[in-house]
């Protein structure tokens, strides 16, 4: 077999995978409301050519020929062969039965969620989701290599090479030192946050933050924004990488940090090296370095004083008048008050990472030791009365409010977590080269861009995700960053001394 | 063979063709700038899936197979099977050189013929063009059945059983009409057009005309309307049927009856009976026919007085004061100001015609006799001087207008003057059934968008254009309703008794 028709297999399947790319984002923008059947017959259709493709005699032969013969593939047919290989070795002992009954269970999961969400209640879900645990608890022994624990395994699907054992250390030093600033929050000045509910139109928002993620370095030539419920980032190739949002006049904070957020993603998949495009290469290095550059936009540029000082008066040209009388200090500060709540997706930079941790807790605790499924409403309010003081009256604001469990996506939640610390481990190192608040208060962003292109992208998935935090930043995953960083800002805002 | 597996594969064919739709879709309105080649790559691919499939084992076994068995096809069976068979012969004696031959040259042509428009030069664009018309002389001996003239042969792959006989009959008649209707209008008194350019925005644009085409009968919940460069509709299912438009600011018309055009084209295929939806069938009839349904509501429901009348009120208050002053008679008159102009996409509703007219009359003369391709500027420029009293300046506004020709899409051109006339034969036979100015003074028009789907939409292309016709009406294509109708309506404008 010779390399190049490895590498057109790789690049047709690519190809249907933009296919169901566009698709997909058509799906959650702009597809009229009664078309969803028709699409979800599309849709199938092409994950059934794609997924025949993907296991196909092409990719087993690769798979067995250069093995064999590693020499005669070329540095970007090497990195391909590594993810090509990877998957399929994951996926090739599971027994076609399983595979199909654990999908069939996530669709049935999925639609009790919904029934549950609607009557906040978790009985109506509590069947469903033991049915998934069930399943992927059958289905760990075959996807199982040198992993130590049961949540090793699923944890690795998401961020390789990433241990129970390491998280277990950095997430109990990460609990403790946010509760331990949330405690001496409490001694400060908490910022006036009226002035966030100030009226925006949803035209003023775009206006201002299509500017904002120009200058952070995200091409627009090559994107593109649109309004969605649900928003994501997606890459469809090198030149097509498109974000979504969606907006609240009457909280412009939503909007615009939400912005800011999928714009990191989105500038990872525009700078990621073109000559691995067409190879599942093409790809960020995993999910949680994927939210580390989102949340590097969102949490490291967002909480930055001169970042925000310089774009102020755009922002205030924006809003035609709205922001005139509010000065920068009331601004900036309103942008940092911080607050213990019961719902992940709306809590602030400092106490997100408690709702990740408490999932983490509990994900553990049902794949690596023994607990009863009805009991996790109980569990899941406890912790969150323990680390952030507040208790879920209802399942809607507890346990039912994330979609992950119902697609059995266990192992997914720290990946939000690591892309914090990531993100501030990243400044950390970034901040030796460069001065970063100088360039933020310059006209010219483009340092900061270039360096995380230098030490990121470029290398999408042809580097695991520790090798990556190693080479950039010089050191492993060091969760002091984050709160030396969330520390600083909080401090600043809050008057602490 | 079953009745089953045919259907099957033509929901395969129907599934890939609805994502080539959404694909083609998203290239014309929102695509990033730079993602074209990374697109054309995805498309080529798919079409190559399409085309393999599309003549490939099971479409020919089909054809072999019923046949001789087309007793066990169902209704849709039956239809679906006429179409595959039609399309099938129509291009299985082509030889496959030929026909790549044919595509690869309109690559050229058009490549040639976008130089030509820049330099207006129309030599650039001579020798590709000769190229396009050698080979589709050398493909119509293969395409040919029992049609009497090479130019009918054209003609009849975009309006099924349409002859230069009968062309040539009522083209003359309507050609003759026009220009008498012109020099009759000589005599009357030209509206005033200075309302036709106050500003609209194009916020203010689309809230009017979504609503009217709304009232009309477009379905939003199975549609969206966007913006593009070249307006087009697309019905990618039947719950899917998308509009596209570009708005001027400075001339709401423009935008305006676009969008009521797309809107009849949306109609139709909103409206196909959806037992054909995943076959051939679930498609306009011809060309001709899709082209009468947008100039119903484009020319007929877009002429008419109480229309106007009715939805002129609605139209001042999304204008937010800008027509205040303007009465409903200055409005309405402006709309139907008459002009020879020397580009067929911007004619009016009485000149358009001719324009279509002269096309035909040079295709056939190509195809039918022999003429010098270097003659054929001034051929063009002539015509538009004897018919419409104007000469084009340079080739950009002569002949190098249209892209039809550089795509070797001779024999298309007809279909758009077919569709004027439909729309008023459709209009004359409705009116025996139906009181439409008065329907068009209420506020309830399902009746006419009823008519329509009982006598054309539903049947999608399971009844030629002929029939369908004739069963609509209860005759033959007659010109007459067109001119009579022009005649009223500029006969009324220009106050000529």
């Amino acid at each position: 077999m010779k390399e190049q028709e490895f590498l057109k297999e790789l690049k047709e399947l690519d190809l249907l995978s933009q296919a169901m790319g566009i698709l997909g984002w058509d799906t959650q923008t702009g597809m009229p409301e009664k078309a969803s059947e028709y699409r979800s017959e599309v849709d199938s259709y092409l994950y059934g050519l794609y997924f025949e493709k993907k296991v196909g005699p092409t990719i087993q032969e690769a798979i067995t020929y250069f093995g064999q013969h590693p020499d005669e593939l070329s540095e970007v047919g090497q990195a391909a062969y590594q993810l090509v290989k990877e998957e399929y070795e994951l996926q090739k002992n599971v027994p076609n039965e399983l595979a199909i009954a654990a999908s069939a269970a996530t669709s049935r999961a999925h639609t009790a969620w919904t029934q549950a969400r609607k009557a906040k209640d978790f009985s109506l879900f509590k069947e469903a989701l033991a049915e998934n645990i069930r399943l992927t608890k059958e289905l760990i022994p075959y996807w199982k290599k040198e992993e130590r624990t049961n949540y090793d395994v699923l944890l690795n699907q998401y961020e390789p090479n990433m241990t129970v054992e390491i998280l277990d250390n950095v997430f109990s030093q990460v609990r403790d030192g946010i509760m331990d600033i949330r405690r001496q929050l409490e001694k400060g000045t908490p910022p006036d946050t009226t002035i966030l509910s100030r009226e925006m139109t949803e035209a003023q928002q775009r206006k201002f933050i299509s500017k904002v993620i120009t200058d952070l370095g995200y091409d627009f030539s090559r994107g593109r924004l649109d309004n969605t419920v649900h928003p994501f980032a997606t890459g469809i190739n090198h030149n097509d990488v498109r974000l979504t949002t969606r907006w609240n006049e009457e909280d412009f904070s939503m909007g615009i940090f939400g912005v800011i957020h999928e714009a990191g993603h989105g500038m990872y998949e525009q700078n990621i090296d073109e000559k691995f495009e067409g190879t599942p290469v093409h790809e960020g290095a995993s999910m949680g370095i994927h939210e580390s550059q989102s949340l590097f936009n969102e949490i490291i540029i967002g909480s930055n004083r001169n970042f925000w000082e310089k774009q102020y008066p755009y922002f205030q040209e924006c809003a035609e008048g709205t922001f005139d009388d509010v000065s920068f200090e009331t601004f900036y500060n309103a942008l940092k008050f911080t607050q213990a709540s019961l719902i992940r997706i709306e809590a602030d930079s400092l106490t997100y990472v408690l709702h990740i941790i408490i999932r983490y807790e509990i994900e553990k605790m049902i794949f690596n030791e023994e607990v009863n499924v009805e009991d996790l409403p109980t569990i899941w309010n406890d912790k969150y009365e323990e680390y952030l003081g507040v208790r879920p009256q209802n399942d809607l604001e507890g346990i039912l409010q994330d979609v992950h469990w119902s697609g059995s996506s266990f192992g997914y939640f720290p990946s939000y977590a690591l892309g914090y610390m990531y993100a501030a481990q990243l400044f950390h190192a970034m901040e030796k080269e460069i001065d970063v608040d100088a360039v933020l208060a310059s006209d010219d962003y483009s340092e900061i861009r270039q360096w995380l292109t230098t030490h990121i992208h470029q290398y999408g998935a042809s580097k695991k995700p520790n090798q990556l935090i190693l080479d950039a930043t010089g050191e492993l995953l060091n969760p002091q960053y984050l709160l030396d960083y969330l520390r600083k800002v909080y401090f600043s805002v809050y008057q602490i001394r």
